[in-house]
């Protein structure tokens, strides 16, 4: 029986074993963690709103009734593709007819100096761990030191859909710090700042979308700078292009990500921008028609006779994963494989409660409370294709809506030096 | 107004501040945790059974609506006794005129040769995340690679209520990988040990109910090893007196807990048995009536004309906080404080599913159902006391009900090196 090997188990390999359950195949679903991550809310849990356990879900529950379907907990350190084989960094060797390879990204500091040592990514739920706990105890140093001069920051770099939800849920938070758990955290104390090189908000978004966003940002405290470039990153704060020094309690790093570093972005293949693996029209290496490379890790392209390629999206990767997983399928029929197509479902990013801003396929926009509707009900319909319809409903729902009753805990041992930067778990390799 | 510091939010310190809610005093909780810990339920978490914000509540929202206590996050270096005054780590000094310490305990090693490096205690919440950590990644790597030889052990150290509920929380936890992740873990690769110096199990509770537990736990698989010492602890397992060597994925270490070490352990003041704090009658310090030491850290005596020290228990915090919160009003009132007098409400270990023992008031026992059901019940009132009662009911029966749900996350950043020996947290310093 054809063995299969789908490295990563985010978004696209789970979309890729989705499609393989069942099929006379053998397939490894392997991974460095073992658990899926709900990205979209990872700066929920990096904001005290949610806890890690409701946007992480094991894998092994994932597959538990597709018994054609094995997981195998290990970190991929090579592929080699002459040999079809993978290599784990505890020695194990696996053995594949097909590779699937969705290892997605890590945090891009674009060379900022001193960005990867001072600035907090938020792309794994580690790295959601870690700021939590940082967030938190800085704001319990700012409570009980009565500071002089101005106010320390909460410092978001990047005004993407991270950065903005980013942004938004800091300042909630300082809000039920407040009002709920009576800390002295006035403005004057502290404030959230939001910084991004582009001249507006949500640059992959329509104008008016990036233009409210900045608006209802700004409404709700938080400074919003754009235009501004960091230069650097220390452990004091940020320089801005033009010198200003902005001290920071914490930077967080929304500048996006990069295919560099992992174990995509090591196969000695053709690489185009930001490491992303460059891949055929049927997602599969030039080459090796065995091997596809799915979501964040690959420059996917739009279509066909669109040369564009689409941007790294949960939607790209659910969508790539699925289609390299049915073209496996397909080269086992002896049938050729089909070029990958992206369906525009549309970009969501909330701001905070009752607002959000939505782009939906043919130009449409929603924004305010019915942008926010929309956004909590997607999220809810994905997360319960993962987890139990009931705690879902219940939990996460009262979770979100019930501001006070979050996990504001601070866990001391995945805060680690909370000082220091995090060596661990960003760097994607399945 | 009089100024009183609570050191601990475990049991003992949020029962004395509950007196203290509303009355003329200014109260500062302090502790370098900023959430209670409810510590009966954390074998749960290092099983995978329950997610760490199950079993712990945010300091600031226990205390949200008593607007004389104000929480105050920070480690306690020293208590200064003669000028009334307490250092904290970050260099803040906070006066009082009354103190409660209420800093619990610490793993206790007794001096056996390495068990202090080697093996994984399980009194605070990071005990329990890392063990949990800890046991999901040994056991993935027996998956993963076909052992020859005999069965790796999960070796429980301590056959008193926490090695119990932990060897058979353990065994289920094996259950649940193999019949629903489908990991292969059968008797010949991985069993769970449970070991005690004593001739039987339970030794505070009546002999029937240790020979019930021990008999039950057999039943389920656990190899229950009662007359055997541990003498010293290696990386790869422990040597018992006699010289037979054991083998272990990981040592668990239930063999009891000490107040050396931690801040009350460190008071310049008269110390008992494992280093707890000699009272007097009033629970407070000779030479120092404005000074009261509870819970775990305190020798708390009995009653008047008990000369005996009741043991380390969860009622015993809950009662002797509160006594001294009460005896803190009454100095302010002028008049004379009161002996502390215990009142036993029995005490229990669950065993698993549908297995537990109660001892309950006056020689009467429960086991079996009768018993778990008499434990679950209790358990669900008092974390009630502490957590939305809708979550609670929903959740904490679902998940506990629910084997599959269970939250077998292997969290990367907490774990850190799984080989070695955990550092913070373990001193139980306020």
């Amino acid at each position: 029986m054809d063995r299969v090997i789908v490295i990563g188990c985010g978004f696209a390999g789970l979309h890729a074993v989705r499609q393989l359950a069942g099929a006379p195949v053998e397939v490894t679903l392997v991974d460095q963690h073992n658990f899926h991550t709900f990205q979209p809310l990872l700066y929920q849990v990096a904001t005290a709103g949610l806890e890690p356990g409701d946007v992480a879900y094991p894998a092994r529950t994932i597959i538990r009734r597709k018994r054609n379907i094995a997981f195998r907990h290990g970190r991929v350190e090579a592929v080699d593709l002459e040999a079809r084989a993978v290599r784990l960094g505890d020695g194990g060797i696996l053995d594949y007819d097909h590779l699937i390879v969705g290892t997605g990204a890590t945090a891009g500091f674009f060379d900022i100096e001193g960005a990867a040592a001072h600035a907090h990514p938020l792309y794994t739920l580690d790295d959601a761990n870690h700021l939590r706990n940082l967030v938190l105890t800085r704001l319990e140093e700012v409570d009980a030191h009565n500071r002089s001069g101005g106010p320390g920051r909460l410092l978001v770099v990047g005004g993407g859909a991270t950065g903005v939800e980013t942004a938004g849920a800091l300042v909630e938070l300082l809000q039920v710090c407040v009002r709920y758990d009576r800390m002295r955290l006035d403005a004057s104390r502290v404030e959230v700042v939001l910084i991004d090189a582009a001249e507006r908000l949500l640059v992959g978004f329509a104008e008016e979308l990036g233009l409210y966003a900045a608006e209802t940002l700004r409404s709700r405290g938080v400074v919003v700078r754009v235009g501004t470039s960091v230069e650097k990153v220390t452990d004091r704060g940020v320089r801005l292009a033009g010198g200003e020094h902005l001290d920071a309690l914490v930077v967080v790093w929304a500048g996006g990500v990069t295919v560099e570093g992992t174990l995509a972005g090591s196969l000695a293949v053709a690489h185009g921008r930001g490491g992303r693996v460059v891949v055929g029209a049927d997602l599969s290496l030039a080459g090796h028609p065995e091997v596809f490379v799915v979501g964040d890790a690959a420059a996917v392209p739009a279509g066909p006779g669109a040369p564009a390629v689409v941007p790294q999206l949960a939607q790209v990767a659910i969508q790539s994963g699925r289609h390299a997983g049915r073209q496996v399928l397909r080269r086992m029929a002896g049938r050729p494989t089909e070029p990958f197509a992206y369906e525009d479902k549309g970009m969501m990013a909330t701001i905070g409660r009752r607002a959000a801003v939505a782009q939906l396929p043919g130009g449409l926009v929603l924004r305010g409370t019915l942008g926010w509707l929309a956004w909590l009900g997607l999220h809810l319909v994905y997360l319960i294709g993962f987890r139990n319809r009931l705690i879902v409903l219940v939990n996460w729902w009262w979770r979100y809506l019930n501001w006070p009753g979050g996990p504001r805990l601070i866990d001391t041992a995945a805060s680690g030096d909370l000082a220091g930067a995090e060596a661990t778990g960003k760097d994607g390799r399945g």
